[in-house]
């Protein structure tokens, strides 16, 4: 009897997830797999027995709705599992339900924390000798991973920001008083998404003027040069600032205005250094000025994601099918870029021992932003995975239609 | 000799202040008016001959793409002029760029305050007898003009925030932890946008459970209530909020911490009435808590416009031109509407002193937003007005073509 499929979402949210949940779904029917489970709440939800049938999802249909639908349909959670000689019986639980519902393949989709448990998970069965494929499946808007160009939902993120900057450039030039905006991203200790953020100056645009990324030790007193020269020169200044930046010595910029709360994996909350910058901005110059954070918009604007990324991560969800039905597992799926121009990848396996709780920042070559070397590099690596738009379904009401289990 | 006209832009930009200004470029056509000047920076460049000559955008490739182009390409102010009696000179020096570019016709896209101009300058002229017409056409996403159904830039800020609004419904619910959600929405004194981030439950969702006009007394201890009885029932609470919200007494909700004040303690960097909100419950209640302010995004979003709303403020810029052409003057122009469905308006000339200065505000009828009644009313008003999506041009990169002046 041919083994069913369970497949969990987990970390933050990004718009391109439930695409790879769609790719998980799509490729079951290549292989007659039976019946496709979803666990709802990550792997809370397979401890627990909160198990639902995706099935009947298999449809084209369906399948396009959840493609272009944000966050996550199974929901999320941000656990992690303990060590298997610390507490055995969740690992006992998880082996009563994978036989309960004759679960051959199981596919996490999250981040590097979800890799974490990809990677337990695949040492515990493989030390009982039980049958079942384990993969795991890239997504976070962060861009960290390592082992793989890039993450499913970097580029709808990276989109969305740069056709907000866009956006933004426009709205700020209008008055001809000076004024400083301060345009606070995510992306914790990585850069790739403020660097998405500076693709108009990249492509020829003089704004935003400054961009500061976490990987580039941040001088305030720098900062506030740098805005009075471009002030000198244009009544507005655009700056986009990564929420993880920090100065000469590690620390966050601004953290002494920060909570101080810490998320269940020991990650600083990061928050406010836009509005650090802008309170800074008055005191030392004195002009208008503004701070924008993207907030919580950046990782769900489905509105505005990437056909090339919704796509890839469709086909990398596919992907972590076939690979799991060919024999992998203690794997995770990654994309290796074959060339630029033209644009070519392929999906490959790697082992997740490599991959789990990592991070991958932004190359040091990479970050001498004033270098129309390094600017030629930045932009053959991300203009690929911003490219094309999605045609998302609005409903008679001109809102969007989303997939809802 | 017939005679020129010239035009300017004034106020807060929306994404919808350019295709009224492409109506206006578009219909001198069909008058066979020689030249369209257009005043940089609004009255500004009126004053300081700051003057650029827009007739050869009259084509199709420029029109739509100054159409689907955000914010200002004239650039804005932010000025009133003067009383006629307190400084005559101001006047004189328009009376010389009326007479050195032979203008006939002058045209205002701006918000309340803007419609101030229009009643000045009608004064002035029609006090020396100079043959020229002016007429204001309404803009502002806030919606807050007298004598118009809507304004242009309203529908598609109101369709980006209810987009917005149903992206944070799924992006804010993939965790099975309290957490509550707090967006605080423009709109000033009035409540039109926030009702916006409120269609997602009017059309059936349970979210945003709480939706605070500025018209309705905030009562902060009622908020904490609130937030309990829907933690009883939903792990997420999603709050949308007005800017302009007060307590019982007229204070703005927060006003404590805004403008500026600071104190060492943490608190340091609160401003706007979703931080104080967001401060409140953590205090209170003590669970997750984020505010998020759609900030300028919702002005300048126009890669969600309506396309309702794009093509009704091409349309009144081309109307007012009509007005100008067959007598009017000192008037603004505004939308009547005739029936709800179908959706059907035509566009009238008020005289502008009955607009200018005047804010319109969510009729009390209207906010008591359980009574099914009243939500019917606010679904006919508001359906139409973000109705459609507009098709924005993208270049090879994946970024919105902008037009620049």
């Amino acid at each position: 009897m041919k083994k069913n499929i369970i497949v969990g979402q987990s970390g933050g949210p990004s718009v391109a997830i439930n695409s790879s949940l769609a790719g998980v779904i799509k490729a079951s029917g290549k292989f007659n797999i039976e019946k496709v489970y979803g666990m709802r709440n990550g792997i809370n939800g397979l401890i627990n027995d909160n198990i639902v049938d995706l099935t009947n999802y298999n449809n084209p249909k369906d399948l396009l709705n959840l493609m272009t639908t944000p966050a996550m349909v199974l929901g999320s959670c941000r656990i992690k599992l303990p060590e298997i000689d610390q507490d055995l019986n969740v690992y006992k639980n998880i082996e009563k339900i994978f036989k309960k519902y004759n679960i051959g393949y199981f596919f996490y989709i999250g981040g590097n924390d979800s890799m974490d448990t990809v990677k337990k998970l695949t040492s515990y069965f493989s030390s009982i000798n039980y049958d079942v494929k384990i993969v795991g499946i890239p997504k976070t808007i962060d861009n960290d991973l390592v082992l793989t160009d890039h993450t499913p939902g970097y580029g709808s993120a990276a989109k969305y920001i740069a056709v907000t900057i866009s956006e933004l450039i426009r709205d700020t030039a209008i008055y001809n008083i000076k004024s400083v905006t301060i345009v606070e991203i995510m992306g914790r200790n990585s850069g790739w998404l403020t660097l998405a953020g500076g693709l108009p100056k990249f492509l020829g645009n003089d704004k935003p003027q400054i961009i500061a990324l976490p990987e580039v030790a941040f001088d305030e007193d720098r900062f506030i040069e740098k805005i009075n020269e471009c002030l000198k020169v244009d009544d507005s200044v655009l700056a986009v600032v990564s929420e993880g930046i920090k100065d000469k010595n590690g620390n966050y910029v601004g953290s002494e205005t920060k909570s101080g709360a810490i998320d269940t994996f020991g990650h600083a909350y990061l928050s406010g250094v836009g509005k650090h910058l802008e309170h800074l901005v008055t005191q030392k110059i004195g002009c208008k000025v503004r701070s924008i954070e993207l907030n919580l918009m950046q990782r769900c604007a489905s509105h505005m994601s990437s056909l090339a990324d919704i796509n890839s991560a469709l086909e990398i969800g596919e992907k972590a099918v076939d690979a799991a039905i060919n024999g992998h597992t203690g794997v995770t799926m990654g994309y290796k870029r074959i060339s630029n121009s033209p644009y070519k990848y392929e999906i490959v396996a790697n082992d997740v021992e490599f991959v789990a709780n990592k991070e991958k920042f932004v190359p040091k070559d990479w970050t001498n932003l004033n270098n129309p070397e390094c600017v030629k590099k930045i932009l053959e690596y991300i203009l690929p995975l911003i490219k094309g738009e999605v045609e998302i379904s609005f409903d008679d009401n001109g809102l969007p239609c989303h997939f809802v289990i």
